[in-house]
C-alpha cells in the first residue's frame, strides 16, 4: 500500500511526480515551478523541507476556516467510518443536515438545496433552472466576473478566460460598477450606480426582455477585483429583474460563507436573490462540494415539474459531513465576527496606510477577510502595473515566506476568515516592504 | 458539534430532513420517496431500521470497489489528518502519486493527467483541449450516449436530458451500433459495424471535416444500454479521426477502472484514443475526482501554449489519496479479474439462462459486471416493456432487498467488481424471481 504520510524531507520527489504526470490549469506545461505543499494548519503551511508559509490566498480563496481545522476533520472522519459514498437518489442523513445548516444562513424565503460538486456546476444549474421556469434561453452576466469552468459557467465569465471556451449560445456581457476604472464615465458612487443601471436597463431592453432568463452576478465580484456594487445598485438590479420577469442569480461561490465578514455577502445588502450559488467557503474545499440554494417560488415549480438536471456526488457524504463540520465551527467560535473584526481593524487601517505609503498603490478596497490592493504605472494614468513587476512582486512574497493570491495587477489581500491579529499584521508588513522595493 | 455517527433507530428524521432541504437529481420534487441509506460494507447497503440491501446498482455504477474498503477509507483518512485541501497550482505528493498509478493503468504513450470534480468536468476539459490543439469548434458524439451535466458534456449527451438543456452551439450527433435495435437496417455484427461507420463518414463529409475538433465515445455506452461495440467499429472511427485530423476522445467515466472486467474498457479493441475521461471507478466516488489522460502528442502542444481550464478543486488531496487506495487494492486484490470472472462465470450464464426462462427478455449483453437485462412487450417487435412494468419491477426489486439500476426498459446488471459468486447469485435470483411475476 502507498504511504500517504511518507517520511520525504525534500521537495525534489514530489516537484518529479507532479511533473511527471500532473496537467495544470491555466497554463501552458513547460514552464512551471510550483511550490510543494506538504501539510496545514490554520493560516501556516510547510513544504518537506521545513519551510513555511503564512496562506494569505486561502489557496483559491476557499479555506475560510484555515487548514486542518479539527472540527471539520473530524466531521468527515466521522462520516467516513460510516459510509463514504452515496446514490444522490437516497436519502442520507448528512445530506438533509447541511441542507438545513445551509437554509439557516440563507435569507428567509428559500426552501431547497440542490448539491453539486463546485461553484462551476453550481452555477450551470442555477442558469438550467432559470431557464426552465422562464421558458427563456439568455443568461446576462458581468464582463467583470468569473463563474466557474464548465461551458455555460465559462461562457458566463466576463474574464478573458471565457474568450477561447466560448463555445455556448445565449450568453450576453454587460459592464457593471466598478468606480476607479468607470465604465459609465461616472465621477462618484451614486453616478455609478445610477449610470450602470441605466446601462443594464439599455441592455435587456436592445436584447429583448423576454429572451431573457437570468441575471447572473457574484455579490461582490471577486477574482474581477474585489468590486463591491455601491449603494443602491444591487437594489436596482432586483427591481429590473421584477420588472421583466427575470430570475436573478447571486453567485456567492467565493464570496459567501464568512469571507466579507458576514454569513453571506448578500447579507450586506437589501436584497433577495431567487438563486443563490455557493461552493468554497461552505465546507473550505475540504472535500469537493457547491450547490443552490432555492427560494420557495422556484422550488414549487419544480414540485410539479421535472428538474432535468444532475450528477453523480450530488450530496457526497463526505462533503456534506465537511459542510456540517464548517457551519457548526464557524458558528461556535464566532468565525464569522472574526473575519468581519480583522477586516475593519487591522486590513483597511492596514490598507490605507500601505496606499498612503507607496506611490505604486492605486486604490485599495474591499470588506471582512476580501480585500484587494490594485497598483498601477502611475495614479494618474491609472494604468496598471506592468506584468513583470507583478510576477517579481509576487515572487518577492513568495520568497519572504507569504502565499499570496495575485490577479492581473492586483494583490487580493484574502487570509482565511480564522487569520489573527498578528498575522494578519504580518501579512500586511511584507506586503508593504515588497511593494517599497517594486521598480517600475 | 452535530453527531454524525448518530444512534437513530427510524428511517423517518431522515426522510423528513430529505424531504424539508435537499433537491433531487432528474425529478419532479413533489412525489419522491427515496430509500434512507445509512452505512455500507461491500456489496451491502443497511437503513436506519435495520434494512439490508444487496447493492447491484454501485450507486451509480461507480462503486467499483464496494462500500468502506479499508484500504481506500485508510487512505483518505491518512490524507486527512495531513492536508485535507490544496490549490491545483501547488505540486503535492498525492496528486503527482494518483497520476503516476493512472498513467500507468493507461494505454502506452500517454503522459500527463488532468484532474477535475467528476465525469462532466473531464468531458468539458477532454472537448476544450481538442478544441484548442485543433482549432475547430464542432464536437461529434452518440445519439445513445451521457456525457455528463454541465453546459458542453450534456450537449455532448446523445438522450433525451440533452434535449431541454441545449444551449451550447457546435455539437453535432450520429447514430452508433446497437444490432438489436439497428438505425442501419443491418442484419448481423459485420454489417452493423460497417454500416455505422460509413453513417459516421457521411456526417464527417457532410458537417465538414475542417470544423470537427473531436469525436467523443463512450467505448462501451453505459446508461445508453451497455452496447459494446462490434468488432472493427472503435478502430474505424480510429481510421477516420485519422483521416480528417480529428481528436477521439473515449469517456471512460462508467466503464473504465475495472468495470468490464479490464482496467480500461479500452483494452478490449485494439485502438488508442488521444484523450481519455474517467471518475466514478477510479476512486469508487468515495471523494469526487474525475480527469482527462492526456497523450503524448497534446500534452506537447499544452507544453508551450496555455490551456485555458481549470478548477478550484483539481488534483485535491482526498480525491487523489482515494485513487491511490482505489487503485493499489484493485491491484493487490485482483480486484479487476474478479469483475471479470463473475462476469463470464456467473452474470452472462445467469443471464442467458434468465433469458431462456422469461418471455419477457428482448436481449441480454455486456461483459464483466457491466451487463444489461432488455426487456420488451414482445420479442417479434422488440417494443420497450412499458414504464408501469418497469416501474413495478424496480420496486418488486428494492422490496426484495435488492438494489437494481433500472434505465428506461433495462435492467443494468452493475454490482460492485469486488461481488462474490453467491452475491451475484442471489442477486441474479431475485431478477428472475421479479421477471417471472410481470404482468403486460
Amino acid at each position: 500500500m502507498t504511504d500517504l504520510n511518507n517520511n520525504l524531507t525534500s521537495n525534489q520527489p514530489v516537484k518529479k511526480l507532479d511533473s511527471d504526470g500532473v496537467f495544470h490549469s491555466w497554463s501552458a506545461q513547460g514552464s512551471l515551478d510550483p511550490l510543494v505543499i506538504k501539510s496545514g494548519s490554520g493560516c501556516r503551511l510547510w513544504d518537506y523541507e521545513g519551510r513555511e508559509y503564512l496562506d494569505f490566498s486561502s489557496q483559491l480563496v476557499n479555506t475560510n476556516i484555515g487548514h486542518q481545522h479539527p472540527k471539520v476533520v473530524s466531521a468527515i472522519r466521522a462520516q467516513l467510518e460510516e459510509l463514504s459514498t452515496v446514490a444522490p437518489a437516497h436519502a442520507n442523513y448528512a445530506r438533509g443536515l447541511a441542507a438545513e445548516k445551509i437554509l439557516a444562513r440563507a435569507p428567509e424565503g428559500f426552501h431547497k438545496v440542490f448539491f453539486t460538486n463546485g461553484g462551476a456546476d453550481a452555477n450551470e444549474n442555477a442558469i438550467r433552472m432559470a431557464r426552465t421556469i422562464t421558458g427563456r434561453d439568455k443568461v446576462l452576466s458581468s464582463y467583470r466576473s468569473y463563474h466557474g469552468g464548465t461551458g455555460s459557467a465559462i461562457v458566463a465569465t466576463g474574464d478573458f478566460r471565457r474568450v477561447p471556451n466560448e463555445y455556448a449560445r445565449a450568453h450576453v456581457h454587460f459592464f457593471t460598477p466598478y468606480l476607479y476604472r468607470s465604465d459609465f464615465w461616472a465621477q462618484n458612487e451614486e453616478e455609478e450606480s445610477a449610470r450602470a443601471l441605466q446601462h443594464l436597463r439599455r441592455v435587456i431592453e436592445a436584447e429583448g426582455p423576454g429572451s431573457i432568463a437570468a441575471i447572473l452576478l457574484e455579490t461582490i465580484p471577486g477574482t474581477a477585483g474585489i468590486l463591491t456594487p455601491p449603494k443602491g445598485y444591487l437594489e436596482g438590479v432586483r427591481a429590473l429583474a421584477d420588472e421583466f420577469g427575470i430570475v436573478l442569480i447571486f453567485d456567492e461561490v467565493m464570496a459567501g460563507f464568512g469571507r466579507t465578514g458576514k454569513w453571506l455577502a448578500l447579507d450586506h445588502f437589501d436584497v433577495t436573490p431567487d438563486l443563490i450559488s455557493f461552493a468554497k467557503g461552505v465546507n473550505s474545499g475540504y472535500v469537493p462540494a457547491g450547490g443552490v440554494i432555492i427560494s420557495e417560488r422556484i422550488s414549487r415549480y419544480f414540485d410539479e415539474n421535472m428538474f432535468f438536471g444532475g450528477l453523480t456526488y450530488s450530496g457526497h457524504p463526505l462533503g456534506m459531513a465537511a459542510i456540517c463540520g464548517t457551519l457548526d465551527a464557524m458558528e461556535e467560535e464566532d468565525i464569522v465576527g472574526n473575519a468581519a473584526r480583522i477586516g475593519s481593524e487591522v486590513l483597511a487601517p492596514g490598507l490605507k496606510q500601505i496606499a498612503e505609503q507607496h506611490e505604486v498603490v492605486g486604490e485599495v478596497r474591499g470588506v471582512g477577510v476580501f480585500q484587494a490592493i490594485e497598483l498601477v504605472e502611475d495614479r494618474e494614468s491609472r494604468q496598471p502595473l506592468n506584468a513583470k513587476s507583478m510576477g517579481q512582486a509576487k515572487a518577492s512574497m513568495v520568497e519572504s515566506g507569504l502565499l499570496p493570491f495575485v490577479v492581473a495587477n492586483r494583490i487580493h489581500v484574502v487570509p482565511p476568515c480564522i487569520v489573527s491579529v498578528e498575522e494578519a499584521k504580518k501579512g500586511l508588513s511584507i506586503i508593504s516592504d515588497v511593494l517599497g522595493s517594486i521598480r517600475r
